[in-house]
């Protein structure tokens, strides 16, 4: 019995695959730090758990597949208060960020078709792509630039006449970085001038550590009828496990058509519409303390990696990211290594390989992603791990740095 | 800006179509009978709110991609009750069973490829399918046949170098009918002959109301590598609203591939998960309850459709679906007038449009399908709107029957 081809194309996640290895890891008793998946540890509010406890609920019934009508209430208020002109008629609720990504592709491209997306890039981002047999063609950022938006005659040259749309995530997950007016601006014209939709994945709009706040897709009225964002409530609220997001265009001829796409699945979860309703009315200051401590957490995580011998990065502005190129040729088997070959005082280390990131072939081998999603002291501790994995990684130049 | 073939092609859901219609309805002050959508009114298990409200949860945080341990322990249990013999690597927990059958469809089938279904057929089966680039075939069952599997000719025929898989739903919705042993055999020796997957949609599992209960399609060792189960906890706990449901598969190479969608959706919703867990562990009378108030009600509904004049339908031996054939000429234009245009007494009842269940053009126009998922009482006053309907939609004709 064979598998289809996408099937067998499908990446395994970068975040998730090695995750196996970290349960026998704590099997074996070892504390396992977990910065390979952007999963906070912050609590989840608790209006959001009192509004679940409060609601006289008798039949966990379908929502309608557009969200339930307090909920969508509830978001077109957030949206607007960000002056972004939101109508009911330009939003759909989904089953997080993950749904409103293959709504948003499978409404814009057909099986053969390709979107342009910047590496590093959510690996995500492929995985729904294979499944829907679109191409990801890549544009490779350099750590150099600060992952800035690569040059637009690269980008342009990388453009065919299959290329349905941009895909971009800002702030960027994996790299942090906040892509500024004018490489916004850069997208705008060439969604415009090659006429392709610039599918917006917003899911960290607020953890921005900058002055400038990232500027959503939504904001340029002259691409509202091929602006698409994406967003999510899991990262803002930590309700990863809630699955609720949504997806809003100013086109509303899209909105209405990506709709069939949500009524073959009914419908998105509904207790985490009930939650997200509490969470959207809590004020600036609950936003104001969380990206305080991601704040903090970046620069720990900033200055332990820079006393790492041999590690590469660059400062982010935004997410709870970093991609870092260590002193390894294979940044995923010195991964395995940490879970399967060592510890330091019963603790280890759980990072994300850099390679899924990206779509070119042998790109980011020596790269990772990290997620700075626990608390500062943690996050020492989980950086001292690495850097005595790095160590005895490569025992001979370890030695010979020290000697330094 | 051009949308994808896919979107232009995607169905609306003959299901959720129409809600709008139903909600300017109710916002006239008509009370609406939904029969159009298998929402069971049938409340949700306390057990299931208290295992809620006792889970301590601090961040509610991503579950495994496959789902939580507890979770897939409870399923594994269940099944092994029913004696399918499933092993930890046979099972990915979905976000319910429209998660399942996009997996499903997506591991065994390329865009461009084809899948056979007997119609009339669950109308999501065709959403999925144009969401990820492939054909659905149909082949015509009679209602005159009580929906019966069509002959292994007419199957055999439709079959083509791009047939990848048969998929069924049993206990069928929308006509309830439950597949013979016979039947399941033709099948079975049919997927085998033809090297094609057998996808099966189980999730009435219970809802039975003949002797002989529905055989999963995992219950049969000679195809064990090439039969896909997708099952939901919807209808069976009254959580449509929760989002769980799994794929299962003896085969586990086909279930670690199709783990990778799993992965690139991140996970299914955790609240459910810890829901769900309660509910598996609920004792054999908690089914034998419903399934005795759902026989009722679809004695109901057959004895109310019995007196109507010129509906032609059949018992149904499971799920809560009844299909009835219409004397109008376009049942949705019927629907839609019931909601626009009709009450009785400040009531109108909403059903769904038959056609949508087909893929063959034209078919099943003067179809309806019936969920049976309200109680007694409100189903015989649903019922008396529709016969009250059909008298006032076609005067002449009832007049003239009125009169026999």
């Amino acid at each position: 019995m064979q598998f289809s081809q996408r099937a067998q194309q499908a990446p395994a996640s970068p975040i998730r695959k090695l995750a196996p290895l970290a349960e026998l890891a704590k099997q074996r008793g070892i504390h396992v730090y977990h910065l390979n998946i952007g999963q906070p540890d912050i609590p989840t509010p608790q209006v959001m758990w009192d509004a679940l406890r409060r609601a006289k609920i008798d039949v966990l019934s379908y929502s309608p597949s557009g969200g339930i009508p307090e909920f969508r209430r509830a978001l077109l208020e957030y949206y607007n208060r960000l002056d972004l002109g939101i109508e009911p008629d330009h939003l759909i609720v989904t089953t997080a960020g993950s749904e409103g990504i293959l709504f948003a592709l499978a409404t814009v491209c057909d099986p053969g078709d390709e979107v342009l997306v910047s590496e590093p890039f959510y690996a995500n981002y492929n995985g729904n792509s294979v499944l829907l047999g679109i191409r990801v063609v890549p544009v490779t950022a350099r750590p150099e630039d600060g992952y800035a938006l690569p040059p637009v005659e690269e980008l342009r040259a990388s453009i065919s006449a299959r290329t349905r749309a941009i895909i971009l995530c800002n702030p960027c997950n994996p790299t942090g970085r906040v892509y500024t007016q004018q490489e916004m601006e850069t997208l705008v014209a060439l969604a415009r001038e090659h006429d392709l939709y610039l599918i917006s994945d917003e899911v960290y709009r607020e953890f921005c550590y900058a002055e400038t706040s990232p500027r959503s897709v939504l904001s340029f009225p002259e691409i509202a009828d091929r602006a698409i964002m994406v967003d999510s409530l899991s990262k803002r609220f930590s309700v990863c496990g809630a699955r609720i997001g949504c997806l809003v265009s100013r086109n509303s001829d899209l909105v209405g058509t990506a709709m069939k796409f949500a009524q073959a699945r009914l419908s998105p979860p509904t207790l985490g519409q009930i939650m997200g309703t509490a969470a959207l009315a809590l004020p600036q200051a609950f936003y104001d303390e969380i990206i305080a401590e991601y704040r903090l957490r970046r620069d720990v995580v900033l200055e332990e990696l820079g006393r790492i011998p041999g590690v590469v990065c660059r400062q982010p502005e935004g997410a709870f990211y970093v991609m870092a190129k260590l002193p390894v040729p294979d940044a995923e088997a010195f991964v395995r290594w940490l879970l399967t070959d060592f510890q330091l005082e019963g603790r280890t280390t759980m990072v994300a390989p850099g390679d899924g990131f990206y779509a070119t072939p042998g790109a980011g081998a020596s790269e990772v992603r990290i997620a700075y999603v626990l608390c500062e002291d943690d996050l020492r501790k989980a950086m001292a791990v690495l850097a005595a994995g790095l160590r005895a990684y490569q025992p001979a130049e370890a030695a010979a740095q020290e000697s330094d």
